[in-house]
């Protein structure tokens, strides 16, 4: 599983280093602020999970994962874009992500919010200049990121998240927030890939797949901001708390939260084995639930 | 002239209101503040030059200028999302657009932020979305758009602006950052009107025309923070020199920038004879150089 999680990452790594290249040629001194700023960011990392679901679902699709590579690239900018956003001093007022300085404390606020905006741009122009597929796929690709992205996926559920302050919400509340803040993006993976891969048929089981996995990815993130270690993790531990935000363990406390999580990864699980199996799959659903950063 | 204008404003306003009724429907009351805020800077309104461009270049092509409301509609809320994202504190920091409260004095720094991305990203939804439209056609327009948009066009334009203080700029930077700040924009308009409408070989002619009407059109901006009335304008007039920014008649003399921008706006006419003509689009192109607001 680890091996092939790499391949899959240093293939990501790569190609999203070939796309930012795109910027540096023709390019102003000023410009390069921006094109370096949206690769420092991407390139930090983090585990690429939305990109390698996408072209593992090609790979199950039609038996190259390279069919989304791109799309995965996609997903990966409309990511850090979001983080970039999110960490402004306006929303979560974030300074460290990924193990260093948040883009606005290196770039200054004005350069990182414009890195975000064109790294969501840059998401779109990627796939539509896509010419491994067809004009179909690429508009089919679009309008399913595009909705994933908007007031009905990610960015309204960082609309609700901005009123999770001082133990707002109830457990209804919370799921709904996280099957849109990072469930949407994370269904949307698994839904582009198999688009990549021309197999539109498997879509309904890719999404029960994304949902369950989704969520006890987001419940593993709630757990770990209380319990792992900062060096690991990259980022501070307890902001949660600190906010007062609600959380999966908070609401419904840490033994449910773990159950929970155990429950949709074996659910996920399942879901693989339906759509025929996928051995990298099901050894990456168990890593996201037993990680510890 | 005018008349035609009202028309094509009309259409526009009412598609992008029916655009984000869609958000109205199945919301929580979180997410109804984020289509809230689009709506409020969408409705501010201003001259629509954008959206107006695109459908007459379709009208053009092909007679009828409702190929490219959508489109037009996407061009409007992606230039939306750059005032909103301008005039936030760590930009421009403006407290006025359009004659009332810019987003972010309205709904807040987050909300506005968030609703700037909703936008950007909504703008590529709704393309995605035309079913008037071929896949091909569907494609080539968000290529075109995400070029327009990106660190080669508009923001790239705005980080080249960022540095523009202490009247840094000479005559030659200032022009690049016209070219791309605003420049971009209404060539992609133009350029997709001629997409909708099926004629791909009008784009030259339409690039020529956009490229002598986008600078005239930002010159004239220019000498109207200077002279305007702040009523008529619906922002503070002056703000240029208060940021010590250079502008044309700053760098060029405002003697200069009157002749230049007269000069173009023919050159934007002769484009337009050239093309076999449009009565509507003469006027609307003189009208631009002659507008008091």
């Amino acid at each position: 599983m680890k091996e092939t999680l790499e391949k899959y990452a240093s293939m990501i790594n790569s190609r999203l280093d070939s796309l930012m290249d795109a910027y540096d040629k023709d390019n102003a001194k000023a410009q390069l602020v921006c094109a370096e700023a949206m690769r420092y960011s991407l390139k930090a990392g983090g585990k690429r999970i939305r990109p390698v679901l996408a072209m593992e679902f090609a790979r199950m699709s039609c038996g190259d994962e390279k069919m989304a590579l791109d799309c995965g690239c996609a997903l990966e900018m409309i990511h850090t874009f979001s983080l970039i956003h999110d960490d402004l001093p306006c929303m979560d007022d974030d300074a460290m992500r990924r193990g260093q300085p948040s883009c606005h404390k290196a770039y200054g606020e004005a350069v990182a919010l414009l890195a975000g905006d064109a790294l969501e741009n840059y998401a779109f122009e990627v796939i539509s200049a896509d010419e491994k597929l067809s004009f179909e796929q690429r508009v089919k690709l679009i309008k399913c990121l595009s909705r994933a992205v908007g007031v009905m996926g990610m960015i309204g559920g960082q609309i609700i998240d901005l009123q999770n302050v001082g133990k707002a919400f109830d457990g209804e509340k919370l799921l709904k927030m996280y099957s849109m803040k990072t469930g949407a993006l994370i269904r949307c993976a698994c839904e582009m890939g198999c688009i990549c891969g021309g197999r539109e048929d498997m879509i309904s089981a890719a999404h029960r797949y994304a949902n369950a996995l989704g969520l006890a990815f987001q419940i593993v993130d709630d757990i770990l901001d209380i319990t792992a270690d900062e060096k690991l993790l990259g980022k501070p531990c307890g902001s949660d708390a600190e906010l007062d935000k609600s959380t999966y363990p908070a609401v419904f406390g840490m033994k449910a939260a773990r159950e929970k999580s155990a429950e949709l990864t074996n659910a996920a699980l399942d879901e693989i084995k339906a759509m025929g199996g996928s051995e990298f799959l099901a050894g990456l659903t168990a890593y996201l639930l037993d990680r510890t950063f």
